[in-house]
C-alpha cells in the first residue's frame, strides 16, 4: 500500500505553513501532579476551525490540479473535517460542497455555512451520506476529499506531531485519539520516523473500539453506530489507516465514557482550555493506565475544541 | 495618598517572577473581525490559581517581616483572592486563615482547602465576614491581607499590564474589569507610566456600577449587594483604589448582563479558552462601544478562568 513517509509530511508542512496556525504546546504542573507524568499538549484546539483537520484539508486541496480545483471539492462529514475543508476551500478560492447529516452539531453547521460552503443535509446514516455525496458530485464535478482514507490528508495531519517533536524532542510517548485513523496515522509516521524509539499509543472510547479490536485481531473490523460522547471518533478505520496503524502504533487503549468526561473536565478546570470529548480520550487512557505512563514524558495531540456549549456533560 | 508607582511595580515583578506563571498574550483573527479591532488578551486565566490575584498576593506575602510571616496571613474572600493567598502562603511555608462566605462557589472552596489553608465559613454579608475575620485574627495574630485596599497588592497586580506592554508596546488602549479596583489600579499605573499617551478604560457590569458612578460624580459611592453574573466584581472601590482610578483611568464603561454572557461565549467558542464572566466585562464594553474602539490596538487583562462548570449561563 502506498503510505506517506516523513518526506511527504515535511512537504505537506512547507505547503500549508503559511495558512495554518502554529499551535502552542501547553503544560500544567497540577495536571502533571495528578497523573504523575510530564505531559505536553499540542493544542490543535487553537488550530483554524478549532481542529487538526485543517492541516490535512489544506494539504489535500492545495495538491489539486487547476482543472479539478476550479470544479471544487466535496465531502460528507458531521463535524470538523467539513469546517476544515470549507475554510481551506475559501482560502484558496474554490467552491466547497459539504454533505452533512441533519443531526450534526449546530456549532458545526454554523461554522461550515460561515465559511461560505454549500451544505446539503441528509439522513444520519452512512448510506444516506454516501448517496447524497454521489448526487452532489455528479452535479458539480467536485473532487471528493475523504476525511481520512486519503494519502494527502494523512500527510497533512502528521504535521502536528512533527511540530510537537521539533519543540519537545525528548518525548518518550506520543498519543492521539483514533476515529477513522487519519490523525493517528500521521502522528505515528511522524513520531516513529523522527525517533524510532518513541512509543506510540492510540486511544479509543470503549463504546467505539473498532480500531482496538482490529488492532488486536489483525483484521479490519468496522464499527456499528457507536454511542460515545466522543463525537469525533464515530468512524471506522480504512484499509489505508489500518495498515499504517498496524505497523507504527505500539498499543491502543480503550476508555470508559466516565473517564473521558473526567479527563475533559480536569483539562477545562486545571488548564482553562476548551477541549472536545474526543481530545480527552488519550488523557482518559492515562487515567485508566497510570502505571504504564508513570514518570514518562508524554506528548498528546489535542485534536480539537469544538464543543456545543449547550450540551455539556458536566 | 501613598500610591504605588512604576518602580514599585518593577520591584514587585522582580520579587514574584520566580513564583508566578509568565502568561501568554493571545489573539484571534475571527474575534478581531467581529469586533473590528486588533485585540490582545493577557491571559491571567492561565496564571496560578487561575487568576491575576496570585500576583498581588505573592507580592504582599513576600514583603511581610519574619515575625509576621510566622504568624501567618488571613483574609476574607469569596473567590480568587482566597485561593491566591492560600497558595502564596503555601509556597512560602506560612499559615493561611481564610474566611469564606458559606455560599462561595464550590470550585473556590475546594481550591482553598487544596492549598492547605484553614477555612472559616461565615454568613454571606460584609458584616459577618469582617466580624469573623476579627475573631480569626485575635486567635492567630495573622496579618490581614486586604484583596485590593493594599499598596503591595496593587503593585503586584500591576505586573500583568507591565508584561503585556513589554510584549506588545504599541497598544493604543488598555482595559481591565473593575471590582474593588486593585487590578484596574495596577493596570492603569503600569500603562500610563510606560506610555502616557495610552488610553486606559475600565469596564463594569451595569448591575455593579459603583466605580462608574464614583468616577462620574467624583465621590466614592459604595455598592449595594449587586446581582451581576460577574462574581469577581461585587466589591466596591476603596479610597486608595478610587484615588488611583480617578487620576489614571480615562473612562469607565458599564455593560449589560447579556453583553457579558455574549462576550464570554464568543471567547470560549472562538478562542477555546475558559474565561470567567468578570473577564468578559471589558470585551462586552467593546461590543457595546464599537465606534470608540474601532481600528484600535487594544490590550485586555483577562482576569481569570475560574468558572463553576455546573452553573454556566449558556
Amino acid at each position: 500500500m502506498h503510505v506517506p513517509n516523513l518526506n511527504d509530511i515535511t512537504s505537506a508542512h512547507e505547503r500549508i505553513k503559511p495558512f495554518i496556525n502554529y499551535t502552542p504546546v501547553l503544560t500544567s504542573s497540577s495536571v502533571n501532579k495528578i497523573l504523575n507524568i510530564d505531559l505536553h499538549l499540542k493544542c490543535e484546539n487553537f488550530q483554524k476551525v478549532g481542529a487538526f483537520k485543517f492541516r490535512g484539508a489544506s494539504n489535500a486541496i492545495r495538491l489539486l490540479n487547476f482543472e479539478n480545483a476550479q470544479k471544487g471539492v466535496t465531502t460528507h462529514s458531521s463535524g470538523n473535517h467539513a469546517a476544515a475543508l470549507a475554510l481551506a476551500a475559501k482560502q484558496l478560492g474554490v467552491p466547497a460542497y459539504i454533505v452533512m447529516p441533519e443531526n450534526a452539531p449546530e456549532i458545526k453547521k454554523k461554522a461550515v455555512a460561515g465559511y461560505g460552503a454549500e451544505i446539503t443535509f441528509c439522513k444520519p446514516t452512512l448510506e444516506a451520506r454516501e448517496e447524497t455525496l454521489e448526487i452532489v458530485q455528479k452535479r458539480t464535478g467536485a473532487t471528493f476529499i475523504h476525511p481520512y482514507d486519503n494519502f494527502n490528508i494523512i500527510a497533512g495531519q502528521g504535521t502536528a506531531a512533527k511540530e510537537l517533536l521539533e519543540e519537545i524532542p525528548d518525548l518518550n510517548i506520543v498519543s492521539a485519539p483514533i476515529g477513522g485513523g487519519g490523525l493517528m496515522s500521521g502522528t505515528a509516521i511522524s513520531a516513529k520516523s523522527i525517533n524510532p524509539k518513541i512509543k506510540v499509543f492510540g486511544a479509543e472510547p470503549l463504546l467505539a473500539d473498532d480500531a482496538f479490536r482490529s488492532f488486536k485481531s489483525g483484521e479490519l473490523i468496522l464499527a456499528g453506530p457507536p454511542q460515545t460522547i466522543a463525537d469525533g471518533l464515530l468512524t471506522s478505520l480504512s484499509n489505508l489507516t489500518f495498515d499504517i496503524i498496524k505497523k507504527n502504533v505500539d498499543d491502543i487503549f480503550t476508555v470508559s465514557e466516565e473517564s473521558i468526561i473526567q479527563a475533559m473536565r480536569m483539562i477545562w478546570e486545571r488548564m482553562k482550555i476548551i477541549i472536545e470529548p474526543s481530545s480527552a480520550v488519550p488523557i482518559a487512557a492515562i487515567l485508566e493506565n497510570k502505571s504504564k505512563y508513570a514518570g514518562q514524558k508524554v506528548g498528546i495531540i489535542i485534536s480539537g475544541g469544538n464543543v456545543d456549549l449547550e450540551k455539556l456533560p458536566f
